[in-house]
């Protein structure tokens, strides 16, 4: 039996981070095999995107290219656990590409089309918190992305995506362990589809 | 004055770095500003490309998407030159991704589509060479691209390349002295067309 590909992705400090480690956790618990991941990842070129994030990158399509080119990579690397039969849990994917580099300016279809040789989230899960509340959660070294005004578009990117594609959207501004069950509930019912049953039970 | 951007490209041992090097001395002893320069860059991406050259990239759409990303930062460099009015001369440019990635087996318009930020050069010189004679010539550690029947593959798509938008070719399987003399005068004579009057006796 083929996996599942679960995808995490929101604005800067809507809790992807969390809802990864959470869910990949509770799978395990209910005797899955997980395959635990993110973007970027923590390879070569992920390093390289991270230091560019950190120190500003000269314009915005080096940015997705390099976010693209590392897609590719993890992509590969995703599609062989796929295979083995393990559910993917990850921390960001294309999605948030389309929807940081559109808030950068750049075409949506351009950056689709960047992305060509790259898997899709079977599950994509939408984080979604004003960036007013997240970014004051955040105590972290600010990195270029973390301002409310840019978070806000890329935030109506996201939720534009979500309603046309019909993807989940889990609202985290409310009690991290409220997220986590509806997180787990939209998981056990989705997961159906594919074959996997969860007891929901704790 | 805005400046001129040069580029050479080639299959393998075509003589690109050296055509560059002299051409870019030449023209420096003729009284002009040159910017020497290269494809991938002496960046960090630049650096990651040649790492995967040497090794092996998992996908030839990495590489194409490394090469996409060095080159917008490339390019924006280079342009800031042209503006200062320097004459650019690249040892590589976007042909060698056209003509290196298609004979990988990427589409040539994605190929072009994800190199959307990149300047391509007002003079590119193709340098053409035989690849049996061209790797014979080369001494160093072969990297991934260096078998024949492959580079056979990346010289037919750059005289199509050349062909479809009269490009110049110069044959470098003769001897060096006779390409340089026909490299200076090919230049001289476009040179003409951009405003820049160079005085060809040696």
């Amino acid at each position: 039996m083929s996996g599942v590909y679960v995808s995490f992705d929101g604005v800067d400090g809507a809790g992807s981070t969390t809802h990864t480690r959470l869910l990949a956790k509770w799978l395990r618990s209910k005797g899955l095999k997980v395959f635990e991941t993110k973007e970027p990842t923590t390879g070569r070129i992920g390093s390289l995107i991270r230091a560019y994030l950190r120190e500003g990158s000269p314009h915005p399509a080096v940015d997705a290219l390099l976010f693209a080119a590392d897609r590719v990579e993890h992509s590969m690397r995703i599609k062989s656990m796929l295979d083995e039969g393990f559910i993917v849990v990850s921390d960001r994917s294309i999605i948030s590409s389309l929807a940081y580099q559109q808030a950068q300016g750049l075409d949506y279809s351009w950056i689709l089309e960047v992305n060509k040789y790259s898997l899709k989230p079977h599950m994509p899960i939408i984080l979604d918190i004003d960036p007013e509340i997240s970014l004051a959660r955040k105590k972290e070294v600010k990195e270029k992305f973390e301002n409310s005004e840019f978070l806000r578009a890329v935030r109506d990117n996201m939720l534009k995506l979500a309603r046309e594609n019909g993807w989940a959207v889990v609202d985290t501004s409310k009690p991290l362990d409220s997220a986590v069950n509806e997180v787990r509930r939209l998981v056990a019912h989705q997961f159906k589809k594919f074959g996997v049953i969860i007891d929901e039970r704790p």
